[in-house]
């Protein structure tokens, strides 16, 4: 273990435990996710004389993830994700300065590669050579990736309704797949079940306390990207809760090492069809388990994990929640792609979806400055993309056929 | 124009041609592909001193790139895709030291962003606002997400048998395609057509001279991240014959300016089922073109228009070609991904295949070491993904169909 960690602490009570092999609290059961906690003040001396000298990827912050010194890192390139500039999405949204992170450029795609990272080398840490999680699919694809770039064996468990591009990610890397004819609940209570059961290490981010720690690394990476001049809101698509809950404890932490001097807000944007951590929020009672229906499948999540984490994060950086329905997502897929040339999958662009409403709704204000988190490429669910894309035209090869598309195509866009 | 640019030669003839909105030679035709010359003294005089500072993407290499100093650049980021250091695939292979570059790891995941930021650049310069190209998938992606990125419309043939993800890209990506009925060949020349009749800028790499200078970003990477340590081989497969005349050319310029000491060989890999430049290079003769078939559809071209540029290059770097069947492709998918994390395309893990059987035929010895380059993300075509692996376990949500496929798990293994 990495020397600066110091504890895992409840979030819910309090209590404090060493940091082993330990999923939630004894008082509070599944309630009490642990937090892990670290001495700043050491690491502050340390990181910032000699992050400069660091390669880009989630390895540069060593000493703010759970990872012993001498753990083997994997080779795959993870993190430090491009963050561009798009003027033309920001006229669109109606906000004067607009960013887009696009962690679709992970190794698998998505965002949660920077988990799996941590999920497979606190794995062999702990002597284990078989590795398990629940997944509405990008967790999965990336733990099967993460696992077949060490060498671990990894077994999988999906809900029925996971797209095909996810499930035959699995495959190729190897993966053993559990295809649960179920919603992604009893998928999560199987793969727990089945870790007891046959002693596989248990990747799911819900209730492991170091993968949060993984997805923190996009916080420390905005907040080192931007410095002083971190845009006003974060914004990020909810399911389970941990990546808002990651994203926003890597940029507290950011703060306290003196990379910024103010934390930004965030939005937390679900679906329309699956917003228990929204209802939560603005009814500020414990979380309802819902039933789900979005085509947003990554954060198609009706008994989220790691809900009171999310809250917790979004309230203390003053930000708020808000939701979004199918076909503003579908709209989001198309007017990102067209105005920035990123294609993003639904829940990846559910953010543009928020942002837009939140400056609708005078939420977020037209001067203020926003970045928005692409968590997935949208290669991963063709099917949306489909419906969100619009058709091509089927021709023979000769040029009166394109004269007359043209005709067409030309009268479109006058309209 | 970039003033280090000198003029555009015909590989065929030698003739040459200031470097202007020009495709062929005027004397040979189609067959006279022209070829971009620099001052390379006065670039190396500037390049090696001001490396060091710059960014990491296809850009640093800016006074190599026929492109205009004020040019305002795409601000997606192309280029320096990560290079892994893959122990188990060498050990699967039969080499003592291998490693990938995942160029599937580009903006829309296909080594092709590097040609087409050129593009459209180029259609930029020479006052076009709209651009078009025909491609078996992964050229036209690319340039669909990149005239998203900087605002061209764009106009994409392709042909009949495209896989389903690609053409969902350019979808999203607001491209206006035309689904030619018939070949790559047929959907190429309509384009050509469509351009000559509508004022379109053309992308086509075959037969612009500018594309292929994108291209050989990769060989210039190669050799400014080995130096003097690079692989006696690298590995590349072949359809149209830009990419590897790209490489080669990068490769050598970087030998010339000083970077490595020796240009390394290249291995050209064609499907079995499409090898005209294999069958070219080996009789000596000109290209006969041929019909296709194979599931590496990236890598189908029947009349490659740039096979002279790349039995050139492979002859002068002292390389070889070889060919593999969809069956050896397909293993290279499974074992790919599984051994180091990277999910490749057919084409894109066709060099896995190509130098595997290298290996096997002694063409290529164990103590030699190589770099594959993977040209594109498996999830733009999962119908052959899926071919190549294997399938889920379809489960009721009870541990006892978990403990049953157990069983079936370990006793296949086994095995």
């Amino acid at each position: 273990m990495n020397g600066f960690v110091e504890s895992l602490k409840c979030i819910k009570c309090g209590k404090e435990y060493p940091a082993e092999n330990k999923f939630t609290c004894d008082y509070c059961g599944d309630e009490g996710i642990l937090d892990v906690q670290y001495d700043y003040e050491r690491i502050k001396l340390v990181i910032n004389s000699d992050l400069q000298k660091r390669k880009y990827n989630i390895w540069r912050y060593r000493e703010l993830l759970p990872i012993s010194y001498s753990a083997e890192l994997p080779h795959l390139e993870i993190g430090w994700t491009p963050v561009y500039d798009v003027e033309r999405l920001a006229k669109f949204i109606g906000i004067r300065k607009l960013y887009i992170k696009d962690d679709g450029r992970n190794p698998t795609n998505s965002f949660k590669d920077r988990a799996s990272a941590i999920g497979v080398l606190k794995a062999i840490e702990f002597g284990f050579d078989k590795i398990a999680c629940a997944s509405t699919g990008n967790a999965a694809s990336s733990l099967a990736g993460l696992s077949a770039a060490v060498g671990l064996q990894s077994y999988i468990f999906v809900p029925e309704h996971a797209p095909e591009p996810k499930i035959t990610q699995l495959l190729i890397f190897g993966a053993n797949v559990f295809r649960v004819k179920g919603s992604y609940e009893q998928a999560f209570e199987l793969s727990k079940k089945s870790c007891e059961r046959f002693n596989w290490y248990n990747r799911n981010s819900g209730t492991n306390p170091y993968l949060v720690e993984g997805k923190k690394t996009a916080g420390l990476e905005i907040a080192e990207y931007f410095g002083n001049d971190i845009p006003d809101w974060v914004v990020v698509s909810v399911g389970d809760g941990c990546t808002i809950g990651g994203i926003g404890k890597g940029l507290q932490e950011m703060k306290r090492l003196g990379f910024i001097n103010r934390v930004p807000k965030l939005l937390g944007v679900q679906a329309y069809g699956a917003k228990p951590v929204y209802d939560a929020f603005f009814s500020n009672t414990d979380l309802i388990p819902t039933d789900v229906n979005t085509l947003a499948d990554s954060i198609a999540v009706g008994t989220p994990r790691n809900w009171r984490r999310a809250v917790k994060q979004i309230r203390e950086s003053n930000g708020t929640m808000i939701t979004v329905t199918d076909e503003e997502i579908l709209e989001a897929m198309r007017v990102t792609a067209r105005l920035t040339g990123v294609f993003g999958e639904p829940a990846g662009v559910a953010g543009v979806a928020g942002l837009k409403k939140a400056i609708n709704n005078e939420i977020i204000k037209y001067n203020e400055s926003a970045l928005i988190i692409i968590t997935g490429n949208g290669l991963k669910d063709i099917r949306s993309a489909k419906e969100a894309a619009g058709k091509e035209y089927f021709i023979e090869p000769n040029l009166e056929e394109i004269i007359e598309k043209i005709k067409l195509i030309i009268k479109r866009n006058k309209i």
